[in-house]
């Protein structure tokens, strides 16, 4: 019933407006961010069913991402709240020069709190892709375990499994997330890595270099972002480089690999080529880069075609 | 004892200083817009007289339009006041990408309830220009005979008669846009196009052909506009392509056009040649565009002249 | 498997931080408001099942409200999206003395185009009570059929019908209020008029005259709210007065009437006195006007319970 | 033509939503304030006609405050621009304890360099009342006697002077200021001093005793501003002490007295008993503090009926 | 040469203008909280000597904390920074019912990696007071052994000792916090306990009984906070209730008991009689309660002086 | 003991968050500036001790001011309170097109009044560098005579002295600056022109030609600020051009010279080159920019070392 499942932690986000450091900004807005809900968010705008399985503090900040993503469409009837532990904070820094900085502060949350047990068999059973990320195994133990559970789960229901690798340093270390990381893609269908990720995992900053390491460990489409580029895409009988699209201005990076992904996965339900659905991830992932916030940017697919010019959006 | 007079419906508008999706934004500033009132505003803004005729809602929001409008010094002794309809409101939206959109909340507002008693022959009859958009006429059926009847009057009267036709595709068909615009056209002196409207109203999308079709209606003046590229103008005897002003960052581009309008007619009440009164059009309507607000960005003779490399602008 | 559905319009409400005239205030937060929806979430967040009916534009306000209440838990699957008509907009003025003022912009929005056949039988058939307000009668006349014909299922499937009269005299006159809502209170099992509506509907100003007429009309019960003293209700059996809470700071008393429904009937559907259902509909409608907003003060039950000093909400 | 006639400096009020310590403040609002636009735009707002007669700089401030008191409706006519200096400037702190506190950057302001030649003869003598305050004499030499000049003039044209003493210890000493006050008291017809200003002027600190002397210099009408208590007025043949009106809550006191000035002016203006006009004087004046702003507060005729209970503002 | 030293932990204080519940709140503004630095700025700000010993994270937030506390003059010599643990952040929640609501993210902080090593012997020994608070102890094991460390420090050298017990249930246990407070009063020569806490700690509700059980453990001054109503002091040979102060609006009432403590302390340094330093302190603590954030109301010794109407605050 | 001393006025600096026309801009930040401390927080920034010598009104302002700088921990024990002149303000006018506009409220402000016995010759003695301005100077006669005798101390102690001239055409003519300016850079071993400045000083526009006229004078290095193309430098033995670096985009260009010579000065002290100093000086200019407000930019000395791409600064 559902097109994708996907799972993980979901943090109350303050930025702010006007860019500078941190320590200077004085007015922040509230805002939510987490890559799983982040990339289920985005299915549900270009057309499709997500469901998203998470453990929220049982406090305001936990209420407020339940009421957000589930305004948004999302199913969330597989979320819980914990008393004992706070929902995730987060804050982002962007300037305008330099990459935007992130300040988590999710030590002990409840989302770090997922446990096997969490995971429903049949919720799990009956999407057509599960979705995860490199970001859950590094909460904790238990979420590691729960990340191997549910690739289990995936993998005795027919459910093809799609891996952003979301390399997070602050949460653990290099030698770590490769070892892990390896260890999840080596059950995965897709995978989604960047360049840089490329090289932490596999060893090769070359696109076609790293696409052919993962196709050996056996993942049968390997979709390599290249940023502002766009993208390259590679399975064991076709490959190819697709541009990426041009925004005039880029206000927040953050947020744009998961609408990358979202838009490519949106592509595959959609039937369609793998080409055309790498050039619709590039399309949303660009958008993404236009809005402040994770998934405010977010596109439905009418907005997405008149962004790539596809469709005619005056309306004066 | 004017230099223009002009009619029509101002709102207030509702705009937002942090671009992106209006559903996620949630701060919102108030201003004013209304093609009718921008263009007077920037009349008086370059240094001539203009008067403004409408009717607004007895309401907070027709005082603070008409103490906005008269604060400018425009004058507004013919304005007046419905107790039975209320003031228009329209929503802006600006994103980073795409043109920006806009939501009207006017049907039935007290402007559509102008009617041609609304006119006062001598104040119309002592302008040395009326300008009529295509806007006023689409409002209502009575604000449809209202603009006829100016323009009788201003026939009667000798005073020039400026077209610009802002066709909104909000308020009528193609069709119905067409069909009177034309009619109004073919009593202008001056007509102000963009290419769009060029191809909605005499099929053509040349800038001189759309300048051609007019003139054989017997306009004496045709300006086409071309957005960032300038404008072309034309007239039995000359026509030529006057290159626009390139601004570093475009902000928002609604009300570009009704200052292209006032800068056009404040040159030609200069006694500037037409290429003059262009340039001066387009300079106006390049810096309108690098702030947010309909009005807002209009600029005094002494700051397009400093823009435009005329005059010294150092002050430090 | 719904314990209450209602039907109605929401607008987006267009609110302001600092109390003062409106054509003075620059800043405005965007908020939702609409007596059905408000209703329907405090239900929800009482602890029971509510859902909404509606028609909203299919823009980015409609978008937003849908998200907004979907997202507060109620269930909004019988919301459907008009491509033709708007959202309706509502702007609030908070002054220091006074009364909150409202400006409507919802002349033809989507809800005022409701018709019978956007109600679902099974779906209405399934409540324990419909909610009916004397708004929606007022929008227009399909809106005035739908909601007898939403009562006529709910007569037809023996669900219990509320009637918040909340007469609004922008929308129509007195004369024509008293008419229709004593049709409709004519059919209902409840009825939750104010003082203000009492002499309006039957001429009686005295809470317990006013009672009486509505008992005489055949309504099981009649709760007649008097703001800050409390309320006064009356069956064929029994009568009381119920003292109101005090609040030491009011903010906002728009939303305050909904919120006493709202705890009113969640009193019922937990069975408790009538007595007892009013003194939680008190406690209810004193903490919405402490909150900026509709809906925003609406409190969950535990949060009651602390306000009422029925429970200790000490967190330090 | 004009009913009151009145000159003196505006300034750029720098207010603040959030009360507290100016240190810690971190946004401010523009307004603006002067004692006598105050009482000029008090004086419209209730019907009549009103000219305020100025020097401002050429400057963006000296713009805006232009168009904000001619957008108000009052005669602007007469206000001149200076290029040699800058628009005075004021921030204005506003906390839960104590009175509020200004801080000025006036000195050598363009308004302190108004001379007796700025003031039009026939403008001030076409008025009914000229209205002056000690604040202007307090600017500079220029400005005391500009005010002489004026006040000389009134008397020449039979115009009837209010001197509202408004004594500010940051522009000069008490003794100066009791010996110039005093010195135009001498030529006034009504004086409107607090009793603080009293205590200075007269050495009296009782409001009876305060009238008593104010008559015996030869002045017709005295009224003693009293606050929240109200005010006392006297003349040789009547005394009355007036009640003032309660108000909720008091956010702004600044700008009261220059209300309650317009409110007793407007009532002999409309003819009103002495008692009557300084019932409107009270309404008016504790209105004001209502809102945050000099003269955001100001209410129409219709809306102190209202808030003295002596007209329906139900508007539901 | 420090008046007094004091250590904790100092967090950014996420706070919001517009009261209601924190999932609505979309705007926040970044200031600073933490009981010991609000003691230390308020202790400067009363005019003495305070030095304040933390850790802060090496990140944008540990240098805003440490710049603003350097700024208000409190000495932060002895202030390191971590790199290895993030500043902490607390949400504070402001209603117009209840009490406030705070919502830590300290967990892990750099604050709470405080050891007995980052104790200046010296800088200790050179100030009259040492103030301990109980949330140190109860942010980790090595904050405990810190305190303890710091108390022993302080009994070398003759340095008084204040406990103000600030029990934070959300950090340890009744039982755990009795239990180490019990043990850190045992060595103090002045304790400020409020009602609740000495309910906690030594199982008395009743001012006199809690002063009556920690003079009898050995403190040599108790004084305990009773809000509003003020607060009452014993010693062995005197005690008395001494009354508070009043004010009209109460804003924020965290760090409150903060500027109590300062106030008493700075009396004690100024040579006050008990009841006088007690005096102080309520005034202190009822201005803090004026101004929203935990060190903006802190005031100097006029502004308490004038607040208390022991000077004159006329500033016209 | 400090590296450099400075000394001069520092203002509080209201700007913007929208660009845009003064007269409509609503909200307005608080910040702070002044040549000399944003040079002074600088090389606090980068790494070195700053002393700044100032005057501040007795006011709110003032204490804001002093806590700001000492916040940032440059040394303000010289800083002086003045309770008989207020602190100065200024407005920053920032827009899309054309430069900053700044409009000052300075005039008898408590820094004017800066006398040479507010100098202290051990502390002016104790540093390596003395930096002075053509701010300073024009601010009145006393500042002008304070300027001579911190050169005559700086002499007399072998502390370097570093002269900027910043003119500024609001405080004086052209002619006087030019004269006052050159008898300080008669005393200086640095000079820091922009071209306009050289042009004014000894009437050159060529950077070439301005550095020969400046080392005539017998200044001992030469370096003249060329904007975003970065700086020429020239000493009696060595000279060269120094690319600037390329920044994205620039929001506020004030407070970009002062950081040009606070990484100057960093650069000497670091022991650096000539060259590396001009390097390190046009990026940490460069970086300032893109912030609004003129100190909020200035970088740490890792920042600029990220910026210039030494440094790697990715932080996942």
């Amino acid at each position: 019933m559902l097109d994708v499942v996907t799972f993980g932690e979901t943090m109350v986000l303050m930025s702010h407006e006007i860019s500078g450091p941190l320590r200077y900004v004085n007015r922040f807005m509230k805002q939510i961010g987490g890559a799983e809900s982040n990339f289920a968010i985005g299915i549900v705008r270009l057309g499709h069913k997500a469901g998203w399985i998470s453990k929220l503090g049982n406090d305001e900040f936990g209420k407020y991402i339940v009421s957000f993503i589930r305004g948004e469409g999302v199913d969330t009837s597989r979320v819980k709240f914990d008393s004992e532990a706070p929902t995730g904070v987060y804050f982002k820094e962007r300037r305008e020069w330099g990459e935007s900085k992130v300040y988590y502060y999710r030590k002990g949350s409840a989302a770090s709190r997922l446990t096997p047990m969490d995971l429903d068999f049949e919720y799990i059973g009956s999407a057509k892709y599960l979705h995860i990320t490199g970001i859950t195994p590094a909460l904790s133990e238990s979420c590691y375990q729960t990340t191997k559970e549910a690739i289990k789960i995936a993998k005795s229901k027919g459910v093809k499994i799609i891996l952003d690798p979301n390399i997070r340093l602050k949460l653990w270390t290099k030698e770590r997330a490769r070892e892990v990381i390896l260890e999840l893609a080596s059950k995965a269908d897709i995978i989604l890595p960047g360049v840089g990720e490329g090289e932490i995992l596999v060893g090769e900053n070359e696109p076609e270099r790293i696409a052919e390491k993962f196709l050996e460990l056996g993942i049968g489409i390997v979709v390599v972002k290249l940023g502002k580029q766009g993208a390259y895409y590679a399975t064991a009988s076709e490959n190819k480089y697709v541009t990426g699209f041009h925004v005039e201005r880029v206000v927040d990076t953050i947020g744009a690999g998961d609408g990358f992904a979202a838009g490519f996965v949106a592509g595959l339900l959609k039937g369609y080529s793998l080409e055309k659905a790498v050039r619709l991830a590039n399309a949303v992932g660009a958008i993404v880069t236009t809005v402040i916030g994770d998934v405010e940017g977010l596109p439905t697919m009418d907005e997405v075609l008149v962004f790539m010019g596809e469709k005619d959006g005056i309306d004066r």
